[in-house]
């Protein structure tokens, strides 16, 4: 059994329904059942919620999801039919039908249970169940919408409520690339990736599939497809363990633009500080990313974090009071940067890696602003103007074009790091 | 408690949302309880089906269901948000949530209960109940669509089920007129209208509510009033028995065209004939509308029905066979007719309208094809060229242009038959 999601761009036309719909029919003619997630044409989500402006200056989260789920009942029955017209016995099913049950929480519903009846006498019945995705229900049959990533979720839940073999994710890229192809014309595509690090890529600002999808592919040890919907070459296999060879290895390098950097400086070092400073911005609702503090000297030390562009006017005014209260002794900021990150398995107990990322940004003539690292990321603050050819220059130092197999930092690969 | 109901042209556009909210605002203000049933946006539905045509050659009426069910209940959540904003508590329903139960006849189901639990919950707390019209669900959690009419009959019977005062249906016409005002523009607006009198100008043609909500409203008592949802004056209140001094009068004059006429001759005067030549056309879903047979000379009679232009051929096809099996003489046709009405409950017991109708159409030269009387309605058939011209003349000769009062077939309004 798979579970294949097409997401907005897929189905984003009558013709691109029957494109769709083909794959299906192929899939299920080559012996498989198929369970299909479908997603809103193109941008019928955005026209509706343009609707909802239109009418009312604050749209009540349950009327918006009233609204919103009409984009995936309108694709579920559409993708049915046309099955039904190329031959093969479907049936549109919405969240509800689907037995998608969520909490209560408009806009942001979290999926609680799946009960997969409905879908489980489709299949018995020799027909492909297609399920509007990003939607469910509540106790009180309240309509509700799982928030971003919503339809890779439902599919990824489905897979895992039905035990599928494989949850196949389509989309308009041909899986997770080793960077984004835009800025990396040598960006290869990874065979195998695994949950740890593909949410990782996520959170540096890769964006191809939704966290909460792949968290709970790893919860339920769904293996997840990324592929193209346009073209049939295999994708990228998200598992919880890569191949050998692939594991010892950096597997991709991400960037994310529009970053703003504060820095507290002078902060007395005692207990509380830090909650002081950063309450104000979480109760403002200001998502602070990395956040880098520094050993003290003379009792005093410097905070640095990062947020968005778009948040920096809103958080020195917030942070500044409260640093006053603190008795920092000031604060400055710069806004433009951009974060570039290392990502892999391959960092865990592989010396060096760190060393080389430096070394090669050094060689590029680009300063690092602040480091951070996680696990298996390393992430450096760079000017938003060097982002692309620092992320360039990673990509080259360390060979990720180049077909995957056991690296180690201090291999030949280092000879390719660029002037 | 008041059923508001608003069409397709009235929601057509946010603009046309926001004026539809103020009205169900003031009616609210005013100290009513207001259910709110709405339609699919202006050609929504029409879009929808294109999407399925361009999908399927031959959609499925269960995927058709799930398709088109998506107009009603994007509108209803954009009304509810818009009633909000204009500080009128507000929930939107769709036909499942509001409890309308319909068979599983998808495309044409009828309503079976309505359980207006929820409806009923969210009036006590004071909120508008904004009902996707149009759209029900089986016992096995189906979504169907009513068919034709369906919000119509979606509100007459939420009116019914919940006693309501009355139900107003908003539409792009000031109410029920004596006659269409694109061809006769003394048409006057009838403050009243009979159940009946209604029943009988739908099936003459006239199309202004559909016949199965007035059904429902004669079955159990429901006030119907039908009003423009763009200007403020009252409308025509259809009701089980009209004011005293209107109702001995003729109401209006419809017309009909594109009526096809064929006429089996010499069929022997046997039972049976009429089934034999009748069946294969409802058996290929043709509907007849009038029927005539005169009386039979030496054995023999012809037998005469209508058909719509576009069914004509097909008919000529199926009755072929079906008249030379029975033995009839010939078969002649004549298209591109139109049916020309006279509506009123006074024609009951008021002798001398037929042959005024007759006189006035000869008057203006207009030859009489067939004629076709029922208890409250006269219908003739005349060449369509002629069809405008015998409506103004029949709304000149019965005085419709002027305030109802107690007339006479014979009364002077037979001096306004024109020449």
């Amino acid at each position: 059994m798979i579970v294949q999601k097409y997401g907005g761009t897929s189905v984003g036309s009558a013709a691109r329904i029957r494109r769709v719909c083909r794959r299906i029919a192929d899939t299920v003619r080559a012996g498989h059942q198929v369970v299909a997630v479908v997603s809103a044409m193109g941008h019928t989500t955005d026209r509706l919620i343009d609707l909802a402006r239109r009418v009312s200056d604050d749209p009540p989260a349950r009327e918006l999801d009233m609204l919103v789920a009409n984009g995936e009942t309108i694709t579920a029955p559409l993708v049915a039919m046309c099955l039904q017209e190329q031959g093969v016995p479907a049936i549109s099913l919405t969240g509800p039908q689907a037995g998608v049950r969520t909490s209560n929480h408009h806009s942001r519903a979290r999926i609680q249970e799946i009960r997969p009846d409905r879908i489980r006498e489709a299949l018995e019945a020799g027909r492909v169940p297609v399920v509007a995705g990003f939607q469910g229900v509540t106790d009180d049959f309240e309509i509700t919408t799982l928030g971003r990533g919503g339809s890779d979720t439902t599919a990824v839940a489905l897979a895992a409520a039905l035990g599928a073999e494989v949850c196949e994710i389509y989309t308009d890229v041909d899986g997770i690339l080793t960077a984004d192809p835009r800025v990396v014309p040598e960006a290869r595509l990874l065979s195998h990736i695994s949950y740890e690090e593909i949410l990782e890529l996520a959170a540096a600002g890769a964006r191809v599939m939704h966290p909460r999808a792949v968290e709970i592919g790893e919860l339920y040890g769904v293996a997840i497809h990324v592929r193209s919907s346009f073209r049939r070459r295999p994708g990228t296999m998200i598992v919880s363990e890569v191949p050998m060879e692939d594991r010892n290895r950096v597997r991709g390098v991400a960037q994310e633009r529009g970053v703003a950097k504060v820095t507290v400086l002078g902060v007395p070092d005692r207990p509380g500080v830090a909650a002081a400073i950063f309450e104000p911005l979480s109760g403002a609702g200001i998502s602070v990313d990395v956040i880098v503090q520094n050993v003290s000297t003379a009792g005093h030390t410097d905070l640095t974090f990062t947020v968005s562009d778009t948040d920096l006017a809103r958080s020195l005014e917030l942070v500044g009071p409260a640093a006053r209260e603190v008795g920092a002794q000031g604060l400055s900021h710069s806004a433009g940067l951009a974060k570039v990150s290392l990502v892999g398995t391959g960092m865990l107990g592989t010396p060096g890696i760190a060393a080389r990322m430096f070394g090669t940004l050094a060689a590029a003539g680009i300063n690092i602003e602040m480091i951070s690292t996680a696990e298996i990321r390393i992430t450096c603050i760079v000017d938003g103007q060097h982002a692309a050819t620092a992320v360039r220059a990673l990509h080259a130092a360390f060979r990720l074009d180049q077909v995957e197999g056991p690296t180690s930092a201090a291999g030949p690969a280092s000879a390719a790091a660029p002037a």
